[in-house]
């Protein structure tokens, strides 16, 4: 039951791999809207989801939009269409949604159809949402985290190679711009591939932007770390764990971050460039991912037991993320404290944050004896070794190795908050400081952000500075108010809550 | 923030109320794909998603798919432009999906933007999953189905008015053109919508169609039942509980079919247009939405509750569900078993189930004693009194009243499938039997279908015919047959399953 169609381009981008088949074939062939079809062309063959038309296409052709990547199709291009049976991966989706525990090969089936964009954003959010809900084995998960390295790319770099990573969810932290110059300056080999923020103000790669270029090819890369010893770059064009972004598009849009995914997530990329060695940041706190020691423990646990299974030594760091880290949020904000920081200067909190990973990982590779890690990182950082290990790699990712705090362009509409009476500040809001954030236009807006003069325990006087919103557009600054006012990002011990709308 | 463009249309279906913008001006905006976007004509205003075309759509233009309905739009119209925030119900959603449950207008807003397309088929999912998963109340389920009534049309008939309904899941269910005229015979007013198919091979308005039509107006369907007392329609363009078809877009691709879902979706249809009465066919068995008998009685005892808190009164039947009812299934098929068990013959297990049905409605309404409705059903469709009111409901429906059984138009392919065995039948599989139909071209095929010559229980010699396949395409039944090799539609006892593929 195939017939043969006349491809024609559509230059529309619609996040999805549909075509367009004309309203009296789709319906001489029995097709309905979002029907799944088979197309061949020569020995090619994709499936994709039927949209409809009446008159963008006509009889006899197909349209293709711009989405459609599987295979290079131009106009008049002859291709097969015929009905597509529905996955088996959909079977074991509903498996999971059912409660079932699932086998290490229909996980990889449903990663699979996942990257080959067989499986709908519905059915992928079927899938997510069933682990949200049912949750996963270390089985699975180890299936699942495998699933995801072997249908993407893989960096083999020759040598041993360690890494940091945060599981996120707290405003501010720019720890891996010290982190990395620290562990390279030492010695060890640390190729940091971080994301752009997806919810967040600023992702690592955003905030690293401001300093030197952070897109490169595997080669790239692989020269950079032999050169310089670590790097830190962005991620997302080196096809690790390709389905990972196909996983965040429908997270994303859903608020949700099941942990078996989160894991998986975190740890497919890692084990794609053949990690040996992983310092895991835990943030927990009030409006962090994890909110209470306890669950950061078991956390914890069940990231060095996959570990284990992965063959990743794994340690994790259990840090404080009821707050911002540090005193600013927003890319430009955050990669000009970084550099005061490794430049000499900087708030305690974040050398402390910083300094305590770096020296994990100094630990498990035999730099530092157990407890002597971050004194060792530290010095790192005192010495100005730290810095000038970031000036060679700023340099060697083509950026200006001689770039000061000063330089970095950030947003010139401003409004400060100030405290509204005397008493000790009691409560940060991440929530509230991130959304104040993006309201102003972070990450777009690289100047946008965030940057608090009093963090929790802080006494203020009424009038004192608190919170100063920065922004490049004066609209923007103005939606970022009206989000403070309707979500106070700080209040003060004793501060009624009746008097906020009025600072 | 908002910017002018220019209205052009795309003749596309796609499904979802999306719009296209130029790459330079969605890039200018900051919009990403899939962003929410308000736009405003006049004094018009609605939200829709964006697609990002570099060519189709010129600088300063907008492109409307064919499913943007809201307000009419023609080539050149001058539309507002400008960010849409979230709407508060996505919050609500998650709230549902954090396991919290929701107040009366939480779950309001949620079913109002549902019906204004104000959220994506991905935050409806997310919602009915959370309702999968996290369950509702009977508050949340009685606030969920007023808010589904709320948002759409209501008729009033001025007079009492009766219903029957089935939860449905099992093939070949056509009591609902026994039970109207039965009912109708006896006086009381029964305004009988129904649905077409969405998984299952026929639905009652799919069978319906082949005795008469089924799509009338309002003001039409008030004259039907006034004048005849009763009337089998198709309920979907009366625009009563609209959010129903929305949800049922998103539950039919993921296979799900949350529980309070599944009672709101029924019980608004029903408050809808005023129903007094309700008795409820609750299918029980293996492959049958409700599987056993504890179930189904808690099910039932949910819905008396509901009906109570709505003025609805309801009476729950639970039948055997764990294989077809009568003999065939398939519009055509279950249309002539229809009209012949109306003119006298039939299965004895269609004439029990329709009566018995029609039965409880004469007794919660006076017409019968306790005890004694079945009865009086049952004298009512033997008198002939059913198929004479039946008559009148197919000729005022406008379709030919002598119609014969003979006259139905079955498929000429056809296939049959024997006893591999002497032996009892010690199964038959909804599901298999559903899915062979469905493959035969049922129900957009009228006269495909499958007929059962042996139901459970029969004692079969080796060679009996077991099943027949019909179909109208000699393609399509050999998908059917392909169906019926995978999925056996019957066991025999004693039967080897090795032997199977020998049919």
């Amino acid at each position: 039951m195939s017939q043969k169609f006349k491809a024609r381009l559509i230059k529309i981008k619609t996040g999805e791999k549909n075509v367009i088949l004309n309203e009296s074939d789709a319906e001489e062939m029995m097709f309905r809207i979002h029907d799944r079809v088979l197309i061949t062309k020569n020995f090619q063959r994709s499936v994709a989801m039927v949209d409809i038309s009446e008159s963008v296409v006509e009889r006899g052709e197909i349209g293709f939009y711009e989405d459609f990547s599987e295979f290079p199709v131009v106009d008049g291009d002859l291709v097969e269409v015929s009905a597509a049976p529905t996955p088996t991966s959909v079977e074991f989706i509903r498996k999971k949604m059912r409660g079932k525990p699932l086998t290490k090969s229909e996980i990889h089936s449903i990663v699979k159809d996942t990257v080959s964009h067989n499986l709908s954003k519905l059915e992928v959010a079927a899938f997510l949402m069933a682990e949200e809900y049912v949750g996963m084995s270390i089985d699975e998960i180890e299936s699942l985290t495998k699933a995801m390295v072997e249908t993407g790319k893989t960096i083999d770099f020759g040598e041993r190679v360690v890494d940091k990573h945060s599981i996120g969810g707290v405003p501010g932290n720019k720890v891996t711009l010290l982190i990395v110059p620290i562990v390279a300056a030492a010695g060890l080999k640390i190729p940091k591939t971080s994301s752009r923020a997806i919810t967040s103000p600023s992702g690592t790669a955003d905030t690293m932007e401001l300093l030197a270029p952070v897109e490169f090819g595997e080669e790239e890369l692989k020269r950079l770390l032999r050169d310089v010893g670590g790097y830190i770059a962005w991620g997302g064009s080196l096809d690790l764990a390709p389905a990972d972004d196909l996983f965040i598009r429908v997270e994303h849009p859903l608020s949700i971050d099941p942990r078996p995914q989160m894991m998986a997530s975190i740890m497919s990329k890692k084990l794609a460039v053949g990690v040996d060695t992983l310092v895991l940041d835990i943030p927990t706190g009030k409006g962090a991912k994890v909110e209470d020691f306890e669950s950061a423990r078991k956390l914890g646990n069940d990231f060095i037991e996959l570990g284990n299974r992965l063959g990743i030594r794994v340690r994790c760091g259990i840090t404080y993320g009821g707050q911002p880290v540090g005193h600013t949020v927003g890319p430009a904000l955050e990669a000009k404290e970084a550099l005061e920081t490794l430049m000499g200067g900087g708030p305690n909190s974040l050398i402390e944050k910083s300094t305590s990973l770096a020296g994990m990982l100094f630990e498990m590779n035999g730099l530092a004896t157990r407890g002597n890690g971050h004194a060792l990182a530290k010095e790192i950082l005192r010495s100005g070794k730290a810095y000038q290990k970031m000036r060679e790699i700023i340099s060697h990712q083509g950026g200006n190795p001689d770039i000061k705090p000063d330089d970095l362009p950030l947003g010139t509409e401003r409004y400060v908050i100030t405290a509204p009476a005397d008493g000790y500040v009691s409560s940060i809001s991440n929530r509230s400081i991130n959304a104040i954030a993006r309201a102003a236009g972070a990450p777009v807006d690289k100047g946008a952000g965030v940057k608090l003069y009093a963090k929790m325990g802080y006494s203020v006087k009424k009038g004192d500075k608190v919170v100063e919103i920065y922004s490049s557009r004066q609209s923007k600054l103005r939606e970022a108010i009206s989000v403070a006012m309707r979500d106070p990002p700080f209040m003060i011990e004793g501060m009624l809550l009746e008097e906020l709308p009025g600072f």
